[in-house]
C-alpha cells in the first residue's frame, strides 16, 4: 500500500488490518492504463469469522497535478460492529526499494509540523536533507454514509499524522470512504508556500467522482493523442500499451512545467537514484509526434544546465559544452566512480562517466525536435546554441593524428559499459569509440546546417555571444569529415579501436557454466578475470547507430567522412555484433530487433517480444522491482512507430519505408507534424498518410526514394510489396 | 549605496566612509543604458586634508542572471597610509522605499546563516518569512594590487556578515577592488540549493573585467532588437531610451524562465507592492515584435494562474475564469479593501478591486501575441484555453435585460479608479461601464476565432475538458454582439451608464485652488464630498478603447455590436473626455497622446513629451523614488512604435498608417513578425518595410484599407501625404 495514501481499519477489537493476518477469499489487482486508475479488491475472513469485502480505486491526478485520490469501501458481509479507520499522512518513508542501497542512507526526508485542517483534514511538512526542499501535503477524509462517522481523534508523531475515525459498520451496507491527498513543493510555480496552497486545494476540494472525471479525459486525450494501434496480435498491444502508460506517467502535461528530466528508472524506480541519462533519446520519438511541448520542455531541462555543461568542459581543458553521463538537480556529473559487484562483494573502480556520446544524443535530440515540429523559434532562441556548444566539444576533444591525416578521439567509454580501457593498461577509456565518433560527425556537421537556419541577425548575436567565428566553424566541418572510424576483418566497424584484437569470448562455455550471462562483467570480475579482454559487448554499440540513423541518412555520413558504405554494411555488422552481445541491458534487445527488421523478420520479431517482456516479466530477474527500464519500454513503441514503418522526419519530409513483421498484420498511428495531424496506416499490402484539413500547404512525403507531394486533407495510398 | 553590494572604506583613524562628513570637489553619477552600467566618481576631502577620488562601475549582469558585481578603486591623491576595506553581504534590508508604508512591517527576510568560503569569500542566506523562499548570496573581493592587502578578518551579526580588508593605500597608485556576488533562490531552476550553487559560482568566479563583458554584449543583442530610433529629436530619443532600458530590465531573457509577472512599478519599485495589475498590456507591443519569448513567459504566468481565476470566478457564482485586479505569487486577489487617504488621514474603503476588465486585457494579450508571432502550438495549447475561460467568465457574468433585449455587466469599476460607484448609493460598483463592456464584447468574439483556429482534433479536446458546447460558444457571439454600451448626448460615449447625468466638475476652481489636482478623489474626500458625483476621471476610461484598436477595428466591433460608428466617434470622444480627467494616472497622457495623433499632432506631441517626463522629471512629485512607472514608460514607447506609425497585426497581415507630429521627423523599427526580422522606416514622406531574405513566402502589408503583397528581401515603398 503506498505511503503517500495510507489509510487502513480495524475491528474495535482487533489490530490494524493486515493481509498476512486474514484469511484471503478473493484477491484482484487491476491497472486500468485507459484512465490510470489502481483497483483492488479483497475479500477476506478474519480469525473470528467476520467476513468482508475491500474496493479500493486509487488516481494520482493528470488533469489536477497536485491531487491525489483514493477511494475505500468496505463491505461488511455477515457482520456489524464499530470498526476505527485510520487516514495518515506518512512523511517517514526510506528509499528502500533497491536491496543492495540498503546498507546506504536512505532516510530523505526531515519532518518540519504536522497539523489539523478544521474537521476532516490534516496536514504535514517535510523537508529533504540535501535540496532543502520543502513538501506540504493535505488531505481530507470523509465517511459515507456520513451517520456512520461517530467520533475522530488525531495521533501524531515526528514526521507522522493520522486522524482514526470511529465508525459504525452495518452489515451488508457498505461504509465508503474519500480521502484525497494534495501535495505542493516549494518548487512548484504560481505558488504562495507549499503549506499554504496544500490547505487551500483541500478547502477546495471536489468529490472523489469529479477529481475521476477529470483525471480520466486527461487519461483519454493522452491516448487519443499516444495510442498506437497494432492489428492482429493482442498481447503485443496489451504491452505496447502498459509501456505508453509508464512512459506518460513518467513525463506528460503534469511535467512540462517542472524542471525534470526523464529518469531511466521511471518516477517509482529507485535504482540509479533518479539519475537523468539518455534515456529521453528513446521517449523523444514519440513524444516529438504527440505532445512536442513535452519534448521541449525536456529540452529546456537540458538547455538550463547549459551553464553546468560549459563549466564541465572547461574543467577538463575542454571548449564548448560537455554534458555529464549521470545527472541530478544542477546538471553536474553524477556518476559514482566505484561499483559495487555483488557477486565478489567488491567495490570496483568505475570508469563509465566517460561516456561523453550523452553529448552526441542531446544535440541529436535538439534536431529530431526541430524536424517534427518546425519550431525555428526554439532553434533559434535555445536550440542551435546548444548543438554549437556540443559541436565546439567535439572540435576541442578530437585531436589530428598527422599519420592517419584524421582526427581521433581517445579516453572514452562508448554505450557498451563492458569496455572502459585496454586490458593490461592503466589509462582510463578507450581509442575511438566508433558509435561516438560517427555520432559526432553527425553532430559537426548538423552545427553548420543550424546556424545555416538562424537567418542573419540571429546567427551574428549568437556568433557574439559564443565568440564564434567562421574559421571555427569551417574547422568542425573539416572535423566531422576527417573523424576516424576503425575497421576490421571485411567492412566491420570496429566497436572501438583494438575491438578485433580482443580475444573471442567463450560464450557457449560461459552459458553452459552460469546459464544467465548478462552482467557478464560481473562473473568475470569474480572469477579475477576482466571483461575488457574480449569480443564481448554488454549492449548494441556499433548497431545504434542503425537504431539512430536510416540507411539512407548513414550513407550520407559514411560518404562525408569518405569511408565505405555498401548495402552488406548493415547486415554484416549486425551479424558480426549479434554474436558478440550478452544483453546486459534491456535496450539491447529493442536494437538487435529494430536492426534485424528488414533483413530477419522473423528473429526482429523474436528481439521484440523479449523486449516487451522486459519489465512485465522481469526477464532480468528482479531488476523490475528496481524500477521500470524506461528506454526498453520506449524502445519497443517507437520500434513499432519508426523501426517497422521506416518513419523518419529528414529534410522537411516525412519519409517511409513500412516492413512489418509478419505476426503484425497492422500498425495504426496518429502523428503530429509540424503542427498537424497526420493519420498513418501500415499493413503489410500498403501504406496509407493522410494530411489533415488544416494543413496549410502541399506536404512532402518521402517514400524509400520518391517524393509525393500531398495537399491538406488527402490521402497517399501506396502498395507494398511482401519483400519490403 | 544599494545594498546587495555594499563595499566601503575608512582611514586607519577614522570612522566609514560617509559622503555628509567630507568635502566633495567633484561628483559624477551615470548611468550607461547601453551597456547597463552604474557609474559613480566622486573626489573629496577629508578634515585632515586628505584628498581622494573614488571610482565605482556597477553591474547586475544581464548575461549571468545570477550574477553582479562592482569594481571600486580607490586613489589616494595627495597622502599614503593604511585603510580598511569592508566588504559585506546584508540581509537586514528593510522595504522603506515607500513613505506611507513605513508604518506597516518593511521586515521580510529572516537569516539563516553567514559563514566564510575559503580566504576571500563570504556567504549569507536568508528566508522570506511569508513566502518562506530561500535566498542565498556568496561575494568574493579581491584586492589590486594583491600585495597592498595586509589581513583579513570577519565580523559578523544576525543577517550580516562583512570582512574587513586592512590594505596599504599608497599616493597616486590606485588600488582596486572586485567584488562579485552571486545569489541563488530555492525557486530558481537547474540547482540543488542556494547555499551550494551560489558558494561554486562564487568558486568559478571571472573577473570584473570579463563578467562586463559578457553583460556587455547582452545589453547590445538587447539593444540591437529593442531599440527605436527617432531623427530630429534627441531628449525624445534620450528618454525613450532610459524608458526601453527599463522596459528591459523588469523583464527580458534573464526573466523567461522566471515564474514572474510586469509589476506595476519595475523591480526596485516598492509602491504597490511588487502587485501584478495589467501593466503588460503596455509592454507586451514591443516585446511581442522584438523578443517574443519573453511574452510567451508571461502569458505562461498567467496561464499558471488559470486554476485560481477559475476559482475566483466560482467563487463569486460565475464560470469560466476571473483573473484578480492585484495579484501577486499564487494568483490570488490580493487588491487593498481599505485605502489610505494622506490627505484626510483616513482609511477609505476601496472598491477598486472591481476592475474585471483586467480579464480582457489577458484575452487580448494572448491575441496580440497570436497574431504578431502566429505562434499556433501557444495557442493551441495554452492561449486559446485562456481566451475561452475568460469569454465563459464574462458570458456568465453579463445579464439579459428584456426591457432593452440587451446584456449587461453591473458592479464593475473601470480603468478609471475615481468612479467606484453612484453617488448616495451603497452598492458597489458600476452599471455597464462602456470600456469593459465594448472589451468583453470583443473577447467572446475572439473566442470563437480562438476556438477556430485549432483544428478538430484539438478543438474537441478542448470542449471535452471544458465541457464546452456548441451551444454555448454560440450565445458567447449572440452575448458579444448583444452587449449594451450607454451613450449620452450626441454620439458620447458614457464612461459608464449614467455619467452624462453626474454633476460637472468645477476644473477651473479647484485648479486655481489647489494647483495640482491630479489626485482629486484625495482632494475630495478630505472635503467630505466624493469623486463619484462628478463627470471626472483619474484616467482616459473610454479613451483606452482608441488606443488599444484601430478605428477600422473599433468600426467592426460597432458594426457587430449594432451601434453607429462614423469618423466623428473619435475626435468627439476624446474632446469630451479630454476635458473630463484630471490626469491622476501616468498612463493617461499617453492615452491621450495616442487618440490625438491623427486628429491633433500637435497636442498629441504635447502629451507625448509630459509622459516622456513622468519619471525623469517626477512629474507626480516624489512618486518615482516609489518606483518608476512601468506602464507610462512602455506606452511612450508603443506611442511611437505603433501610435505613430500606425502599426498593427491584424488578421494575419501587418498594417501600417503612419503619421508622425512634427518634431518627429523619422522613426526607424526593427520589428519580429511571425519568426522573421521587418525593417521599418517612417517619415513625413514615407514609409519603407522590407522583408528579410529568410521570409518564406510574400507577407501581406496593409496601408490604409489596401493589402500590397511583398516577398523575401523586397522593399514597399509608400509615399505619405502631408496630412495623414
Amino acid at each position: 500500500w503506498p505511503n503517500w495514501l495510507p489509510l487502513s481499519f480495524r475491528h474495535a477489537d482487533g489490530d490494524w488490518f493486515d493481509l498476512g493476518d486474514v484469511e484471503v477469499l478473493e484477491f484482484r489487482q487491476a491497472l486500468d492504463v485507459r484512465c490510470g486508475t489502481l483497483r483492488r479488491t479483497v475479500r477476506f475472513r478474519d480469525g473470528r469469522g467476520r467476513e468482508s469485502a475491500l474496493e479500493v480505486r486509487r488516481i494520482v491526478s493528470m488533469a489536477d497535478c497536485h491531487q491525489a485520490a483514493i477511494e475505500w469501501t468496505l463491505t461488511a458481509e455477515n457482520w456489524s460492529g464499530p470498526i476505527e479507520i485510520r487516514t495518515a499522512l506518512d512523511g517517514t518513508v526510506r528509499n528502500e526499494g533497491v536491496a543492495r542501497y540498503r546498507a546506504l542512507n536512505g532516510w530523505h526526508l526531515e519532518p518540519l509540523a504536522t497539523g489539523c485542517i478544521g474537521e476532516d483534514g490534516i496536514e504535514l511538512s517535510v523537508r529533504t536533507n540535501q535540496s532543502r526542499l520543502t513538501m506540504a501535503q493535505a488531505a481530507r477524509t470523509r465517511v459515507f454514509p456520513a451517520e456512520a462517522e461517530r467520533e475522530r481523534r488525531t495521533v501524531e508523531a515526528p514526521g507522522w499524522i493520522a486522524q482514526i475515525i470511529a465508525c459504525e459498520c452495518r452489515k451488508q451496507q457498505p461504509l465508503r470512504v474519500e480521502k484525497s491527498v494534495a501535495v505542493y513543493t516549494s518548487r512548484d510555480r504560481a505558488i504562495s508556500e507549499p503549506v499554504i496552497e496544500s490547505r487551500s486545494t483541500i478547502a477546495r476540494d471536489s468529490s472523489f467522482a469529479e477529481l475521476l472525471e477529470r483525471h480520466s479525459i486527461a487519461w483519454a486525450h493522452l491516448w487519443d493523442r499516444c495510442d498506437i494501434g497494432l492489428g492482429g496480435n493482442d498481447n503485443a498491444q496489451f504491452v505496447l500499451r502498459l509501456h505508453v502508460f509508464h512512459l506518460l506517467q513518467t513525463t506528460s502535461m503534469s511535467t512540462i512545467d517542472l524542471d525534470v528530466g526523464v529518469p531511466s528508472r521511471g518516477l517509482h524506480g529507485e535504482a540509479y537514484r533518479g539519475h537523468i541519462f539518455w534515456d529521453e533519446m528513446f521517449i523523444f520519438p514519440l513524444l516529438n509526434l504527440r505532445i512536442p511541448e513535452v519534448t521541449r520542455a525536456l529540452l529546456m531541462y537540458r538547455y538550463r544546465r547549459l551553464p553546468e555543461a560549459r563549466w564541465a568542459a572547461r574543467a577538463e581543458g575542454y571548449r564548448g559544452a560537455m554534458y555529464p553521463w549521470q545527472s541530478g538537480s544542477n546538471g553536474r556529473e553524477e556518476s559514482q566512480v566505484l561499483h559495487l559487484n555483488p557477486r565478489s562483494g567488491r567495490w570496483v573502480p568505475d570508469n563509465t562517466y566517460r561516456q561523453r556520446h550523452v553529448n552526441a544524443t542531446i544535440a541529436y535530440n535538439v534536431w529530431q525536435y526541430y524536424e517534427a515540429t518546425g519550431d525555428a523559434e526554439f532553434l533559434s532562441f535555445y536550440g542551435a546554441e546548444m548543438i554549437v556548444e556540443i559541436a565546439r566539444f567535439w572540435a576541442s576533444i578530437a585531436h589530428h593524428n598527422p599519420q592517419r591525416d584524421r582526427y581521433e578521439i581517445h579516453g572514452v567509454v562508448g554505450p557498451d559499459e563492458f569496455h572502459t580501457k585496454y586490458p593490461g593498461t592503466e589509462e582510463l577509456g578507450l581509442k575511438n569509440n566508433a558509435y561516438t565518433n560517427i555520432m559526432a560527425s553527425w553532430v559537426l556537421h548538423c552545427a553548420g546546417a543550424a546556424l545555416d537556419r538562424l537567418g542573419r541577425d540571429r546567427r551574428r548575436e549568437l556568433f557574439e555571444e559564443l565568440a564564434l567565428s567562421d574559421e571555427e566553424t569551417a574547422s568542425w566541418e573539416e572535423i566531422g569529415r576527417k573523424l576516424f572510424v576503425p575497421f576490421h576483418g571485411e567492412g566491420i566497424i570496429s566497436q572501438f579501436e583494438g575491438f578485433g584484437d580482443l580475444e573471442e569470448f567463450d560464450w557457449d562455455g560461459y552459458r553452459r557454466k552460469h546459464g544467465d550471462i548478462q552482467r557478464l562483467d560481473r562473473i568475470l570480475e569474480a572469477e579475477g578475470d576482466t571483461v575488457n579482454r574480449y569480443q564481448a559487448s554488454k549492449q548494441a554499440d556499433v548497431l545504434m547507430l542503425f537504431f539512430l540513423f536510416s540507411s539512407a541518412e548513414l550513407a550520407e555520413v559514411f560518404e562525408r567522412m569518405g569511408y565505405p558504405w555498401t548495402p552488406e554494411t548493415i547486415p554484416k555488422n549486425v551479424q558480426y555484433y549479434l554474436h558478440r552481445t550478452s544483453h546486459g541491458s534491456t535496450l539491447s534487445r529493442v536494437v538487435h530487433s529494430w536492426v534485424l527488421a528488414r533483413s530477419d523478420r522473423e528473429r526482429s520479431w523474436g528481439f521484440f517480444e523479449r523486449a516487451l517482456a522486459s519489465d512485465v516479466a522481469d526477464i532480468q530477474g528482479g531488476t523490475t522491482a528496481e524500477g521500470i527500464h524506461l528506454g526498453a519500454m520506449a524502445g519497443t513503441v517507437d520500434l513499432v512507430q519508426r523501426g517497422y514503418t521506416g518513419l523518419e522526419t529528414r529534410d522537411d519530409v516525412l519519409w517511409f519505408n513500412p516492413c512489418l513483421p509478419e505476426p503484425l498484420r497492422e500498425v495504426h498511428l496518429r502523428i503530429r507534424y509540424r503542427g498537424h495531424w497526420v493519420d498513418v496506416e501500415v499493413t503489410q499490402e500498403r501504406l496509407r498518410v493522410r494530411f489533415d484539413e488544416t494543413w496549410p500547404r502541399t506536404a512532402r512525403v518521402g517514400f524509400r526514394h520518391e517524393i509525393h507531394t500531398v495537399a491538406a486533407g488527402e490521402t497517399l495510398e501506396i502498395a507494398l510489396s511482401p519483400e519490403c
